[in-house]
């Protein structure tokens, strides 16, 4: 089994000076200490991870990670199966909400298909085919994938961030396509945090009680069938699906070649939690978009220790919830960059 | 006394039929329904409000209200009142963190000075002159202002608001600057929602504990000088501000003219709950950026039965606030309008 190094090799540290710099910067800035709030802590953050005094996400990549699953034979979603691949095509042609947002920001998008059930299209542009199979096994029975498939997702993943730092990306969103998704990463969130399904699970895209109640059922069944094995590559292989593996492999791939990388919703957290598992250090490379309306979020989230910067209802997945929270990060710099400071200003400082 | 027009004429009503027709392009684009959250309701809000099938938020214009607070003499701010006029030049020469986001942005500024204590330099850039008086009378002992005077700073905000219709906004912002104005518009929110000002008084601009009691016990003296009348006109008078009746008068112009406003943190949102309490209906004018750190704040927002679109720990006025959320509500315009439907991107609905 071939593993990218992003996997095992320990990731980059942030620049400490750099980011004492702009703590000092923030503070002789003409306002009241500490009121533009979580702004300056990006502000901060963000100059210790580009090693700059300057700190700028202009160039935004967005890679979206599509997959099918086996689990959708138990009925747990809302929508048909085809429609992981129709999405993809709909990405390409660019009237999915992943492809407006991204043309919105002036970010570049491309998609990463690990494998469908439906018939993507030759030729569809920005698409990349990492075809692994065309979809996981179906967890509720069987392991969703081998360990060498795992692999090979996470290489993918891996690529896309190579892309992304090659296009001199100052930042990178990973987003999510995958119908049957929020099942496999509920039964990983469980699994790894050591949770019961009843607590995790949600209506991903518009199931009702009964249908969500299913659904905890069916992860129940993969859990029992999984046992104790918390490991990330155990729990990914047993429990994952492709896109979620190749995610985790994009966002460990993206730190360790100092990009920055903000977190969209529920699939990508639970991405990032796994690869938080396997590489601790990688927390102070993320951002966290935005807190999705789906109920298990808020558990990946708090173990996670992080705080969203947006809470809007959104449950959408494709990297959208991060796209949204884009302009926060620009806004953050352009005042970190742009303000006077008091001595500049002639403006007077604290009585 | 001459009040304006928009303080008593009764206010537009928002287009119905235009709000239907973008709820039902919501529920047929490429996303599970209401997967967009915040966003959805947002495109249709809007559509309503500017009577159209596609709505856009891409001319905004700022006007920062400034003006000085006679209470200052009772010491409860952490910064000279001489600020007020200092950061007026700041604001012109685009030093200011509004002056940076307005950039940013792309949007117009204008800052409307009411009365300062310090000396503004003429022929600032962007800067109107409507000065009343130098500052409020200190609400601790005597009104603020007299009834003509809140008019003449009501009339100053309606004339913002003409400005940027004339300019073509599709989206009205008012800011905030005066050194004091929290101690103001704490009393006012005190004194209309029957609050005790332990509850609602906080730091402001960065006062320590013993500052916050002290400020409280200073609006306690106000409240109990003003008495029991809880008219918009009355309260302003007493208890309020140059700046922030320019504000009420500036929202309440801006909605006259069908351009939705979107309220920045506690100084506006306070000035917004004077406004609504003269005119319930501009409620559906109005949009929330974001939730201050000031402790008063969440209870107005509770008044108004408004959620905010951020809470960031943001404190700093100038209307930065609400800058910081225009590109949610740009966002949510490019997602309405630019993305395909089911049918359009042959993609299966739900089962």
């Amino acid at each position: 089994m071939t593993l990218p190094d992003c996997w095992t090799r320990p990731l980059p540290r942030t620049d400490e000076h750099c980011r004492e710099q702009a703590r000092q910067r923030q503070s002789v800035l003409t306002k009241p200490p500490g009121s533009l709030g979580t702004l300056e802590q990006i502000a901060i953050t963000l100059s210790g991870q580009q090693a700059t005094a300057t700190p700028a996400v202009d160039r935004v990549h967005i890679a979206v990670f599509a997959g099918d699953h086996g689990v959708c034979a138990e009925g747990i979603s809302a929508f048909p199966q085809a429609v992981t691949a129709q999405m993809i095509a709909n990405f390409a042609h660019g009237g999915a909400a992943i492809s407006v947002m991204a043309r919105h920001l002036g970010a570049s998008l491309e998609v990463v298909n690990l494998g469908t059930v439906g018939e993507v299209p030759d030729g569809l542009s920005g698409v990349v085919d990492a075809t692994i199979r065309p979809q996981t096994g179906n967890l509720a029975q069987e392991p969703a994938m081998t360990e060498s498939e795992v692999g090979a997702a996470l290489t993918a993943g891996d690529h896309a961030a190579q892309r992304a730092a090659e296009a001199g990306a100052q930042l990178f969103i990973a987003g999510d396509m995958g119908i049957g998704n929020t099942t496999a990463a509920t039964a990983l969130a469980c699994c790894l945090l050591g949770q019961n399904p009843d607590a995790l699970s949600g209506p991903g895209t518009g199931l009702d009680a009964r249908g969500v109640c299913h659904k905890a059922e069916v992860i129940k069944r993969a859990l029992g069938r999984h046992g104790e094995d918390q490991s990330p590559m155990g729990a990914l292989a047993s429990l994952g699906g492709l896109e979620i593996a190749a995610i985790a492999g994009a966002i460990l791939g993206a730190a360790g070649r100092r990009i920055p990388v903000l977190i969209d919703g529920y699939i990508v957290s639970v991405a990032a939690l796994v690869a938080v598992r396997q590489q601790p250090e990688l927390g102070q490379w993320l951002y966290f978009g935005h807190q999705s309306a789906e109920p298990g979020h808020r558990r990946v989230l708090d173990a996670l220790a992080s705080s969203p910067l947006l809470s809007l209802g959104m449950r959408l997945g494709e990297g959208s919830g991060a796209a949204v929270a884009v302009p926060l990060l620009r806004s953050a710099c352009a005042l970190h960059n742009g303000m006077a400071s008091f001595a500049d200003a002639g403006v007077s400082d604290r009585s």
